[in-house]
């Protein structure tokens, strides 16, 4: 089942997406769903209206706005690590986003004005939702938790992720955290999203594309190992890592500019699709 | 005025403090009165009931149990960038909490059992806590977003902290983050917390000693920076970093351990009161 959050008379609202039109369920986030614990594929059966939108029609907001945590994998494609001059760790390298930098499918992905040659990057990532909290989640049992997988783009402000020893807030600028479009549970994808294409494109170029399997530590182990420090709640979002061919790591730097087209396609997930715009100047 | 949020009959409850009384305002989350709009110490008065408790018969809770972000600044006093071996960024060195780490003024500070010789550690700090959020705030009216201070422990698990580039797993286990007692409204304090003695006391021996007025980054600098990129909102918590002395440092190191007793006292802000135990094996 695919999930999709848009606006509705000003109020979010969720719905189930089937091809080019969704099935209104009501007015509620995902973040309280799944908070209740209940199964998604069922509730939202049950729930579901008889009122319909088309896709076209409506706004989309991001799968949820405000999850608890955003917690986000860095340097989980070893060929990612060794473009950005690091070394390979041995444990997941984690890094939070915050609610005020994400935006949805469609929205413009915003480059900020605090420098004309802040350069604005583009990464492609699979998100995992968690639909089950727990702390010490057994590897094996990892998988129970995931309520489903999206797509992201983790639009990075490279000056400014490398002015300090901690990536903050290059990762953090308001409008950079692309989100979206379906949530789709994770019944309709291989168990841990294994074995998929995931692809990214500026205007149409291919310029990062791998496979999942490619992961340095898969979602069953990024599951196990934060919730052996970090309790997940439902409604978590783990931003699962992207691959090489960052803009940032190319001679010369591929850099997004106003007008650009930034598209993450992962094979049964969809496609997350963005323009960049400049930071109005009010 | 001195706010603290305590449980009371299973439920948040919000009260004023004036020496070992509590006058109880009602049922509700700093959080949702600062979300309002209001100024607190208005508010306080207007709704503060005729009920007291004894400060001494309720379980504090952390002045906000779920802000929406929370914002530490690491490096930011010059003598604990040198002995932690980072040469003085001129930018703020920001990293997240998350609020599953919180624990109150009282509570356990939890040294995790993921490893025997995981080292626990303290950082006393300033907690700024944010009354009016807004984005590019201008450092002349930074001090009118501020609703109040309060006190931090940092509790930080350093081999963690330094398993990858990125701090966060070290500085975001379950139960490490002390916040509170008090959220003392800003008109009480000096405009930003200036010139205040911060003190940090490990069974009693002062481990930790400075001036507020040490920092790197003022809180008008923190605020006037961070909103640059980041939308600041009511209720996000802004950890302003601890000076030189932290254990980890120490040759040998000093770590706390279960029964130790951690203390971080600011002039006029109050005493943050925590003892170490080791996380429980289920």
């Amino acid at each position: 089942m695919r999930l999709v959050t848009f606006e509705r008379n000003g109020k979010a609202t969720l719905g189930i997406r089937e091809a080019d039109h969704i099935t209104i369920i009501g007015e509620q986030t995902l973040e309280s769903v799944l908070a209740r614990g209940v199964d998604l594929v069922e509730y939202a059966r049950q729930h579901a209206t008889d009122e319909r939108v088309a896709i076209a029609d409506v706004k989309l907001l991001p799968p949820l706005s405000r999850p608890p945590k955003i917690i986000c994998v860095g340097l989980n494609f070893s060929d990612h690590t060794s473009e950005s001059n690091y070394a390979q760790p041995d444990y997941p390298t984690l890094f939070f986003r915050v609610a005020t930098s994400l935006i949805a499918h469609d929205q413009p992905m915003i480059r900020p004005r605090v420098t004309d040659s802040a350069g604005l990057d583009y990464e492609g990532e699979i998100a995992v939702v968690i639909g089950k909290g727990g702390r010490h989640i057994e590897r094996s049992a990892a998988l129970s938790h995931v309520a489903g997988y999206s797509l992201f783009n983790d639009g990075s402000v490279r000056e400014y992720q490398f002015k300090t020893p901690q990536w903050t807030v290059g990762k953090n600028f308001d409008g950079t955290g692309a989100f979206g479009p379906d949530l789709v549970t994770a019944d309709e994808l291989p168990p841990g999203a294994k074995g998929l294409r995931l692809e990214t494109r500026l205007n149409g170029q291919v310029v990062q594309s791998a496979s999942t399997d490619e992961m340095v530590f898969d979602v069953e182990s990024l599951i196990s190992i934060i919730s052996e420090a970090i309790t997940l709640e439902a409604g978590d979002v783990i931003v699962s890592g992207t691959p090489s061919g960052i803009g940032w790591a190319r001679e010369p730097k591929l850099l997004m500019k106003a007008g650009d087209v930034c598209e993450v396609s992962v094979e049964k997930i969809g496609t997350l699709r963005n323009v960049i715009a400049d930071e109005s100047v009010n």
